[in-house]
C-alpha cells in the first residue's frame, strides 16, 4: 500500500465529480489498486465551492505556490476549464514535477505541445484521458488497447448537447430553435450555444483524438469545421425516407499519408451502429487495419462520468514509471510525411428547385456529369410549378460539388440550393 | 529502443494472425512503441502451418524445452487452444520466468487460479485480454480505464456465432436448424455447435469478465447457463410484436455483496443499445456507478481481431515492471464476502395456450398473483377453442415464477406453456 496525495484546482462540476470518488470510493481504490488517495489540498477562487463537500479548512489552498510547495502532493487536477490560468497553473505544476490531470480539452487542443514540453522539463507527467468524451476510455483504449493497428478511420459523435439537439429535432419534429432552446433549459446547452452547435467543442477533441490515433499531431487549425444552425426539420425528414438519421460527426480519417479530419453534420445509415447513438450520449467509432471496427459508446460529459476518467488517469498516473502520456513528441506542427487534404471527399445529399421545365433534370444532371459527380440516386417532386429534386452522389471532392452547385445556380436566376449534407457510406 | 523477442505456441488461425501484425506492423510498433518485436521460435506440431507464413526454419521449435530453454525470450504467446497440452506448456513456461499472452478463454476460465499460481512463483505475468470478446479491449477497460467505479453490471453479447443465427433467425425469418446450418456452412459454427449454441463459450467469458468487474474470483461453476437451442420463429416474431429483439446474453450484476451471473436468451428492448448489435458483431454493456452506462462493440473472433488483442498484450507485458495482470489474488473460491445468488430476478415473457372458456384469464392470473409475479401486461387471442396468451411480468424470483407455472400446468391438462423468455429491462 502507498499513499497518493492529490490537489484540485477548480472544484465546479467536475472537479466536485472528481473529488465525491476519491472520497465515495476511497476503501475501492484502497483494495483494488493499494493506494490510499487523500485530497489534500484544493484550490477554488470561491471559497463557498470548497465548503459545499465539506472539506476541512486545512485542505484548502490559498494560491498555486500552496499546491506547488507542498511535496507530499504528486498528483494535481486541473478542472478549472478555459485557457488562462489554467494554462499557466498547469505549467507551474508541470515544471514543478508533479504530474497534471486535466479535463480540459480546449487547452489541450490549442496548447499540447507546449505542456509537454513543461512535462518533459519537469520529468511529470500530463494526463488528459478526461479531455476526451467524458467517461468513455477511449484514450486509453487507443494507447493501451488497440497499439497494433494502423488507425485508418475514427467517426465521433463526441459532442453532447448537439446530439441532444438533433436527436429532439428527429424525434419529436422540433425546430433547432426550440430543441436548442430545451436543451438550454435543461442545462445541456450554454446560454451561448456557439462552442457546441458550430462544432468548436467536437473539433478540440478531434484534434487530440486523431493525433493520438494517427501517431502525428493533429493540430486544431486543421480541422475542417461546420455546425448544425443550419439543419432544418425538412432535412431530417428528407433524411428519414432515405435510411438515414442526421448526425454532427467528427471524422479523422488517414489513408497512406493523406489526412482528412473535419466535424460537420452527416446522414448516417439507420444501419450503422452510430445511427443509435441518441440523447447526449457520445461514441467513438474506429477502424484499424487488424481490429477492424469498433465502437466505444459512454457519456460524453457530466460530473460524474467525466470524475470517473480523471480518477482513472490518477490511478494510471500514480502507476506508472514512465511519465510519457504520448507515443510521438508533440511539437505542434504537422509531420512532413503527412499531408492534411484540403478537398475532402464525400458522399453527398443535395436538394434543389428549380422551375419545372421539360428538360430541367437533364441540364442539371448535365452539371453534375461534366463537374466529375456522378449520382447513386434522384427524386423528383412537382408542385405548383416548381420542381424538388433530391439527389445522392457518389463519393466526389467537395471542390467538384461546390463547382457544379454554383454552375447550377448560374444557370436561372429561380434555381435554389435548399439543402447540401454530407452522407456517411456504411 | 529494445528488443523483445516472442515465441508463437500454435500457429493456427489466431497464431498466423499474432505473426502478420509483429511482422506487417513491425515498423508500426518500432516507431509508436519504439519496441523491436521478433518471432524467434514458433512451435507446432503440424510443420506446414509454419511454412505457410514463410517462417525461416531456423525459428522451427521443435518442443516446448526450446523455448523455455531460449533466455532471449521474454514473451510467449499461447494460441494452441484446448486445455492440454496448453496448460501444462503455460505452466512451464511461466515457471521459466517467461510470460504468457493467451487467447484461451477455457483455459482461463477452468485453470485461472493455477496458471496466477505459476505466473507468481515464475515472477512472470500472465496476460489474457485476447481471451476475452476478441479485438474488443475490454479487459484493458475494466482494468485500466474504469478503476475509479464499482461496477454495477456487465451485460455481454459475447458469442458472434449464437448472435449470427439468432440475427439470420430475426432478419429473415429463418428456422434454427436452418441458420445453424448457414452458420457452420460459412465457418462461423463449428461441426459440433453445443460450445456455442449451449452456452458454455460465452459462460467462460462472463466468468472471467465478471470476475475482473467485481475484483472477486467468480467461478464457471457459479454461471448459471442455457442456450439458444429452443428458440423459435414463434418467439423471435412475439418479441418484435412487442418491441423487443432476442439475444443470447451473458450477464453479470452485483448489488452490495449479492452477485448474479447468468448466461441465457433474453428478450432486449430496441431502444437498447445491445439490440443494434447484429451478425456476428459482439458488445459488452458496462454500469458503472460513477461512470453510468458504457458500451465497448467490435469484433469478438477472427484471426486478426483476436490477434490485434494478442498484440496489444505483447507490447502491454513489454512495458509493465509489475507483472500482476489482475487486482485481485485469484485463489479460485468465492471470496467469503460474495454471495452467489442461485435464484435468479428478471422480468419474464410467457407464452401459453389453454381452453377458451370464460374465466380462463383470471384464474391465471389468480395463479401469478398467488405467487407473488405482478403482471405488466397481457395480450390474449382466441383461434378454434384455444387461447393463446402473452404475458409480460415485472421482475419476479425465478422460483416464483417456476412454481406458478407448475401450477398453471396442474390446473388444466390440456394447458401448455409455449415459451418462456427473459426480458431484460431497459
Amino acid at each position: 500500500m502507498k499513499t497518493v496525495n492529490v490537489a484540485i484546482m477548480g472544484i465546479g462540476t467536475v472537479g466536485g465529480g472528481t473529488y465525491e470518488i476519491l472520497t465515495e470510493n476511497h476503501d475501492l481504490l484502497l483494495k483494488t489498486q493499494g493506494i490510499d488517495f487523500k485530497v489534500k489540498k484544493v484550490l477554488d477562487k470561491d471559497i463557498s465551492r470548497i465548503k459545499r463537500f465539506g472539506i476541512p479548512e486545512s485542505a484548502f489552498a490559498s494560491s498555486i505556490e500552496d499546491i506547488i510547495s507542498d511535496d507530499e502532493i504528486s498528483v494535481v487536477v486541473e478542472t478549472m476549464g478555459g485557457v488562462e490560468p489554467a494554462k499557466t497553473f498547469i505549467e507551474k505544476v508541470l515544471l514543478s514535477g508533479k504530474s497534471i490531470v486535466t479535463a480540459n480539452k480546449e487547452l489541450i487542443a490549442k496548447h499540447w505541445p507546449s505542456l509537454e514540453q513543461a512535462a518533459k522539463k519537469g520529468k511529470a507527467g500530463l494526463y488528459f484521458e478526461a479531455s476526451c468524451v467524458g467517461g468513455v476510455p477511449i484514450i486509453r483504449a487507443l494507447q493501451e488497447g488497440l497499439q497494433a493497428n494502423n488507425i485508418e478511420k475514427i467517426i465521433g459523435i463526441i459532442n453532447g448537447t448537439t446530439n441532444y439537439i438533433l436527436t429532439k429535432m428527429t424525434e419529436e419534429n422540433m425546430s433547432y430553435a426550440a430543441a436548442l432552446k430545451e436543451a438550454q433549459n435543461l442545462g445541456f446547452a450554454e446560454f451561448n450555444p456557439t462552442a457546441d452547435v458550430d462544432g468548436f467543442d467536437a473539433s478540440y477533441t478531434l484534434s487530440i483524438l486523431s493525433s493520438l490515433a494517427f501517431n502525428t499531431c493533429i493540430p486544431i487549425t486543421s480541422v475542417y469545421r461546420e455546425g448544425i444552425t443550419g439543419i432544418t426539420v425538412e432535412d431530417i425528414a428528407a433524411g428519414k425516407e432515405l435510411g438515414y438519421v442526421i448526425k454532427l460527426l467528427a471524422i479523422g480519417k488517414k489513408n497512406g499519408t493523406d489526412v482528412e479530419v473535419r466535424v460537420h453534420p452527416a446522414f448516417v445509415p439507420v444501419s450503422h451502429p452510430l445511427a443509435s447513438v441518441g440523447g447526449s450520449f457520445n461514441a467513438v467509432f474506429v477502424k484499424g487495419d487488424f481490429v477492424d471496427e469498433l465502437m466505444f459508446y459512454g457519456r460524453g460529459a457530466g460530473a460524474r462520468p467525466t470524475g470517473s476518467a480523471i480518477v482513472s488517469d490518477i490511478v494510471y498516473a500514480s502507476k506508472r514509471t514512465s511519465p510519457l502520456y504520448t507515443t510521438f513528441e508533440n511539437n505542434g506542427k504537422l509531420d512532413g510525411s503527412v499531408n492534411i487534404s484540403g478537398d475532402l471527399t464525400s458522399n453527398f445529399y443535395i436538394s434543389v428547385s428549380v422551375k419545372d421545365i421539360p428538360g430541367v433534370l437533364s441540364s442539371i444532371a448535365g452539371i453534375f456529369a461534366s463537374n466529375n459527380v456522378s449520382i447513386e440516386s434522384v427524386v423528383q417532386k412537382g408542385k405548383d410549378g416548381i420542381a424538388f429534386i433530391r439527389f445522392l452522389t457518389h463519393a466526389a471532392k467537395e471542390s467538384e460539388i461546390r463547382r457544379a452547385i454554383s454552375e447550377f445556380s448560374e444557370l436561372d436566376k429561380s434555381n435554389r440550393v435548399i439543402s447540401m449534407i454530407r452522407v456517411l457510406e456504411n
